[in-house]
């Protein structure tokens, strides 16, 4: 991966890199397994899950097989089994914390947003330089802390995850701040390419391909 | 597609039927060729283009063979005129009106967000309920309107997408709202499942799985 995809590090080694795109497909079986589990299905084809979910099957088998040997010939996925294991993979069977760092609006009703916090992920900290927001707290409970004390906090509450949410104007500077407090692995929502060492994590949220893509529907209909 | 896929509508036609992954990876696209065109690249094979920003290049040509032939054996694909048919295929030669419903701390922040007011879309109006909201203006001047008014305000202002930012308790009703106002695509960041009617298009938001694919690299590292 380079600065010009979503996810930027520079592979170590090419058997090690897989990509975005595949990445966040896991996301998208694990959200897939969990709706089959809870209708009682304990084992699934590729093609199946395929044909339900409005997947590529031949692309399920292959980014499951970068992983392991998860089906059983004839028989298929075990449903619960593989979302444990993927969930695994992903890293989400513990928690990990997160600081989002501009306690402006899009920061704040981030910490509060119940698509963001749910399983996986504990905002833990807000992060600002505006005195008049340090020492608050967003409606569900996340304090505002000074952006001077980032990396003592990130230490002391474990944060593995930065989330930028500062205008693009400040948003190179408070990556910089992020690396050097030890943060590994960054979401960044302000319109701006940052720069980010060997051995850290980028994702740039692109939200307006979301608009793109409805865009692209309304000019076929 | 189904509700089942993030993108929501029953194809017509399965030739019509353009998957929603596809419908984004041309959006892709078109950030490459404006970075390429931006450098003085006038012509770029799919190879080059894949190794350039990290792509698969059999899936750059069996993407851009669904739409028509646009490359030239040997010499590669004219990087400004390519860019400039995805445009058109996106249908973001001109621009689309924008409603955001929901005017709290993520609606109005999205309303000025540089990110999603570039080129392509412009944020007519915002709704909600709240008398205190209503006639309030965004920091960038988007008026706040009364919800009762979506269908005139839609009609007038000729908006064709709507987004919701309501809270999940209110987002079924608010979406209901939407398809009567004509809205026939809708953008959901409101952590619920709706029910598009047969004739729309509805795009779920899920920021969680940009953590999630951030988990991942760091529960590999």
């Amino acid at each position: 991966m380079s600065r010009n995809s979503a996810v930027s590090r520079p592979a170590r080694d090419p058997r090690e890199s897989v990509s975005e795109a595949t990445a966040a497909r896991l996301s998208v079986y694990v959200r897939c397994l969990a709706a089959l589990e809870g209708e009682g299905v304990d084992h699934i084809s590729s093609q199946e899950l395929a044909k339900r979910f409005h997947l590529n099957s031949a692309q399920i088998r292959k980014d499951l097989a970068t992983f392991g040997e998860f089906g059983t010939r004839g028989v298929g996925y075990a449903t619960g089994a593989l979302k444990r294991h993927l969930i695994s993979i992903l890293g989400l069977d513990r928690t990990r914390r997160v600081a989002i760092i501009g306690a402006g609006r899009l920061g704040s009703a981030l910490a509060d947003y119940g698509g963001f916090r749910s399983g996986g992920f504990r905002i833990a900290a807000l992060f600002d330089n505006d005195r008049a927001r340090i020492g608050s707290k967003s409606r569900a409970g996340v304090p505002v802390h000074d952006i001077r004390r980032l990396a003592e906090i990130v230490a002391l509450e474990k944060i593995e995850i930065g989330v930028i949410t500062v205008p693009a104007s400040a948003a190179s500077e408070v990556a910089r701040k992020c690396w050097e407090a030890g943060l590994k692995a960054v979401l960044n929502f302000a319109p701006v390419r940052l720069d980010p060492p060997p051995d850290a994590f980028l994702k740039n949220v692109d939200l307006k391909i979301n608009l793109e893509t409805l865009s692209f529907y309304i000019a076929r209909a």
